[in-house]
């Protein structure tokens, strides 16, 4: 495949064991190029997630440069990084990047990410897997940009299915929870959005037998299983979840297999104070009701529904592929 | 069947079509024996609600009395009657009320159910319909009775049973929007409650057919079809609904028939400010979060889901009976 006719994609991330996995998923896409990945904090510290990426694109040689970028929330104070799902380095504490040092690439992710969607107008797909805030911060850098974006994939939120509103409170998703105002701009802006949400992400686990098959499989499989036993434990003690969620991969796996979400269209907005503050909530559309803050924004899609053995099975066989 | 083996219920309505559904289910019940019927200001102003609970229970012979209860929410605004749903006299606008005129016992409705609830400890079900004002002004009065009720069933909320969280608002069900600040204290406070939510109720569908087989059934029947047919034809435009959802019938159903319904545990919060104003957001037993305004907060059943057709056949069967 000609890299003129593959899917342009700004991998925003927070790695993160499900960030790792997402962007190995990603490298063994033939049908995607990727053209930046644009780091933020989330599930650790800027300059930790930042090392991360660069940790991982380095081992796994994914020829693509990693820009930093935001070190807190717009509005709202940071919360402390949760180092009991990621571990104390993001990658599970397995000591895979003990010792690494290396530099991003120059230049601050919003910047590179207007940039990149400028020099490509109508061809860039940003897969954000983060808090929202480089996006928040592009469009504020440019609102012009919102126009030229081919599509804005999201995991984040949390839309209802099977009655799933919340992991970071019961309201909320961690990555909205952390930037719920980067995300209501990013929800209300001009461009498309497609957000698929925990509600969704949740019921894409991995077991732990799928993870053992993948680790006897090639380097790629051995590595997420390496970094992935604090994670797997975790679910399995909260979620009583045999298996790791594959949360980022979700929506990764969307670029390339649409066709396993059904999506549901209305406008998003995002809570932005109160006990239910980072919550996103739709108004679908066709449903109507008295004035209220949804109207007059642009329409975005979630996904209702998904067939989550198909999203593990094309997990399974990406990591596979890369022996 | 002996009174003293019945089920003691203080019904809390806005009459209301649906309202009016509830009670002559109610009255069909032999189980239930209705101490009260306390009412509110909800699907239309407190004279208006008042006057049709005292229509309703002497046209149809139910021996209770009617107490009058709160005009306007605790804290906000008195958001204007939803003439559009229930009609400007609250039933329909079929002219069964006109020129009828009654007053009702004496008393404040929450003074009443504090009474009958320390009259009665241990026995009485409050199964409320509506704004949750007078079950919080009872609380504020008489923190006492938490300990002393059986039983708050509520028709009120939604807990995302096919992703729907709202009809006042994409995030807020009517009877919570009215009044969250009463709701909040309701949903917190140290009595048992059931919640039967919007997202449940929304699926309990009367029929065309089915309206129209118990309009040829008797009085009731023919009663109930004359002042839904506005009703009908509203689910029919806003929600692509082939006849009438029962919500209060739901409620008022899960009394004589628990079964059919799928209970989940968990403290109850109410957003009670910003864009999801009224929304009722639980957080699941055995699920654990960071620190949360859920903390600390005693257990309450939502409805999960729920037997539909089930609960379409008991109120068929109900309202067939009464002849």
């Amino acid at each position: 495949m000609a890299d003129t006719e593959k899917n342009l994609v700004i991998f925003d991330t927070d790695p993160g064991i499900d960030d790792a996995m997402a962007l190995l998923f990603l490298k063994a896409q033939p049908s995607i190029k990727l053209a930046a990945v644009t780091t933020v904090f989330g599930n650790a510290e800027i300059d930790v997630t930042t090392r991360n990426a660069l940790y991982l694109t380095q081992r796994f040689r994914i020829d693509v440069p990693v820009y930093a970028g935001a070190s807190r929330p717009l509005t709202i104070a940071r919360r402390s990084a949760p180092a009991f799902i990621h571990g104390e380095d993001g990658l599970g504490d397995a000591h895979v990047v003990d010792g690494f040092i290396a530099e991003p690439a120059g230049g601050h992710a919003a910047d590179r990410m207007v940039e990149i969607v400028r020099a490509n107008p109508g061809k860039v797909t940003i897969l954000a897997v983060a808090p929202l805030t480089n996006l928040a911060l592009a469009l504020q850098r440019d609102p012009g940009i919102a126009t030229l974006v081919k599509d804005v994939v999201i995991m984040g939120g949390a839309f209802g299915w099977g009655g799933r509103r919340g992991n970071a409170t019961p309201a909320a998703e961690a990555n909205v929870h952390n930037d719920p105002h980067a995300a209501d701009m990013v929800f209300t802006a001009a461009w498309p959005v497609t957000a698929i949400g925990l509600d969704v992400t949740s019921h894409c686990v991995a077991s732990h037998a799928d993870a053992a098959e993948l680790a006897e499989s090639g380097e790629a499989g051995r590595f997420l299983w390496d970094i992935s036993r604090g994670y797997e434990a975790l679910y399995q003690r909260r979620n009583q979840v045999d298996g790791c969620c594959l949360h980022d991969v979700a929506a990764a796996a969307y670029l390339v297999a649409p066709e396993l979400f059904t999506l549901r269209s209305g406008p998003v907005r995002v809570v932005t104070e109160g006990i239910a503050i980072g919550q996103t909530i739709q108004k679908p559309d066709g449903h109507s009701f008295g004035p209220n803050a949804w109207d007059g924004h642009p329409s975005k899609l979630v996904a209702a529904e998904a067939d989550c053995a198909g999203v593990v099975e094309s997990y399974k066989a990406a990591i596979r592929s890369l022996g």
